[in-house]
């Protein structure tokens, strides 16, 4: 009995052992090279995961924040959202034949791309409330999951879901192993990422923080309720709108946060100024050959104050040519 | 080997079963009266998470949404959170010298209470904005938690915290055992609750939903970033905002819902509406000695409209004086 009791002891020390072995048998970031950005990563994790030291948080206060667009996945040559937005007009277009003769809608049909560019943000969101509005929340979402199951992007020819940065993905799964709750916190409409992030990221609906719509509520008159998704927009998260959607939605301040442009700047500010140990990545796009290189000058992602701000406080910048072994899982 | 491998094998499937064997053996609900109110969660629990059953739901699908004043604590005499406005403008009084003429404030520094109750849903905004905003998010949570530390109830003399009603902590947590994530969903505005969900119901502030007033960011000439309240609000979380903010905070329709009044009938038929099976609770406050006896006729958690849906629709009523064995934890 007392051989049995003790295999038994064994048994559960191996169970609880387990991860940590794990973490030193298997490389958990098997795609990001040897150098400063990497060691920054893991130096932080075990840091505020080692219970007997001074920084340790407890696990209720893991809060890592991830933008979307060029920090989790490619946001060249268009944003991937307004790519399924220029389909959606393609797709309507016979509902509608005023757009024949109405910008933004004609130059896309058209496809007259400078045209569309030179609408600039208001032709932007017009399009974008013309293909995102209009329709109950659950129409819309199988609107995108149709899209997203067979758009492809036009470099890669490959679906969208797979122009998702590998080294970024073992990093929110890296954090997730070590008791961290991952958000997405981007300037992308909400409902357009819930659709598929679970599925690609492991992040869940309630996980994803986004750019919102007004929705109102109806009881239609066969007692069913539907939420109908109204052509106006509710509040922009990018910018300042970062923090206060943080706060908003989460109700703690990230102990991470991961970004790539201006528009990340203030969600990085805001996880700085917290008590304690805290992250603030960046992803730098410096690989003209794998993917694209830009940064101050960009239109899409430009990356400008906020590089300043990451070089003068010390944050950590991703240098994606040479930090990332494999950019995309399929290379 | 033989004899050790089974020893192993025979204990992790030990652990896989104690789960399951809790249940058996400890009332996991011991403050619910045997009935069909405590029957029907039980019933819907088992069904839920039966892996081998047709309403199987997986636990990332198990959202379960709580209202929180009359549903998960005491709102009688007054809403608590009105009673910290109520404090708060008697301790901001000395720097609000026009208060002793302006009302809704003059009614509140001389006592008369019929006279702040005269002044309406009106001047309830006019003191909620007073003293819930002006400041930064860290300045209000920590006016809360030195209040909620020390403020009683006025008929219990106890702090409101112990005015929370003990069966429903217990059905939070068997939720939480049985994989659900609970969830808040509140007409009070939500860091006034975030401040002591987690301590008091096990509810972590990322899932606390509820009316919201307008937030900013601003970077301090010290470069400290602060967010600021305010005096607006931005959305009332009640009726049918509160399907509306649903979708928007969670993304995803929940499974099972709770509330105690007409404000939350939206939230409940918004449930009711999902696939396969569904949980709709009612709490009816019918015991005027351990409690209060309101419905119909009350101002405050006026349950009439929602109350014949639920008999109509077979929804779960619980009565509180029948099914309670045990209202608070102190008595």
């Amino acid at each position: 009995m007392t051989r049995y009791r003790a295999t038994a002891v064994v048994t559960l020390l191996l169970l609880v052992v387990v991860p940590g072995a794990l973490w030193a048998q298997t490389d958990p970031l098997p795609s990001w090279n040897e150098g400063i950005a990497r060691q920054s990563i893991v130096t932080f994790i075990q840091t505020v995961t080692d219970r007997n030291g001074p920084q340790f948080v407890p696990p209720e206060q893991r809060i890592a924040t991830f933008d979307n667009d060029g920090t989790l996945w490619a946001e060249q040559p268009i944003y991937v959202q307004l790519a399924f937005a220029l389909d959606r007009v393609r797709a309507l277009a016979p509902k509608h034949p005023e757009w024949k003769t109405k910008q933004p809608f004609k130059a896309v049909l058209d496809g007259d791309m400078k045209a569309v560019a030179a609408s600039g943000q208001k032709g932007v969101i017009e399009m974008l409330l013309a293909t995102h509005t209009g329709m109950t929340t659950e129409e819309f979402t199988k609107t995108v999951v149709d899209w997203i199951a067979t758009a492809q992007h036009p470099r890669f020819k490959r679906p969208y879901t797979e122009v998702t940065y590998q080294p970024m993905v073992e990093l929110l799964a890296l954090l997730r192993a070590n008791g961290f709750k991952t958000y997405i916190v981007s300037g992308g409409t909400v409902e357009f990422m819930r659709a598929w992030t679970e599925r690609v990221y492991g992040i869940p609906p309630e996980q994803v923080v986004g750019t919102t719509v007004v929705t109102t509520y109806k009881l239609g008159t066969d007692g069913k309720p539907v939420l109908l998704r109204q052509p106006k927009i509710d509040y922009v998260d990018d910018g300042p709108g970062k923090p206060v959607n943080i706060q908003k939605f989460i109700g703690r301040r990230p102990l991470l946060a991961f970004g790539n442009s201006d528009g990340d700047q203030q969600m990085l500010q805001w996880t700085a100024a917290g008590a304690g140990a805290r992250f603030m990545g960046i992803v730098h796009h410096t690989d003209d050959v794998r993917e694209w290189a830009y940064d101050r000058q960009s239109h899409i992602g430009r990356l400008d104050k906020a590089l300043d701000e990451a070089k003068g406080r010390g944050w950590t910048v991703v240098d994606m040519k040479a930090d990332w072994k494999k950019i995309f899982a399929f290379e």
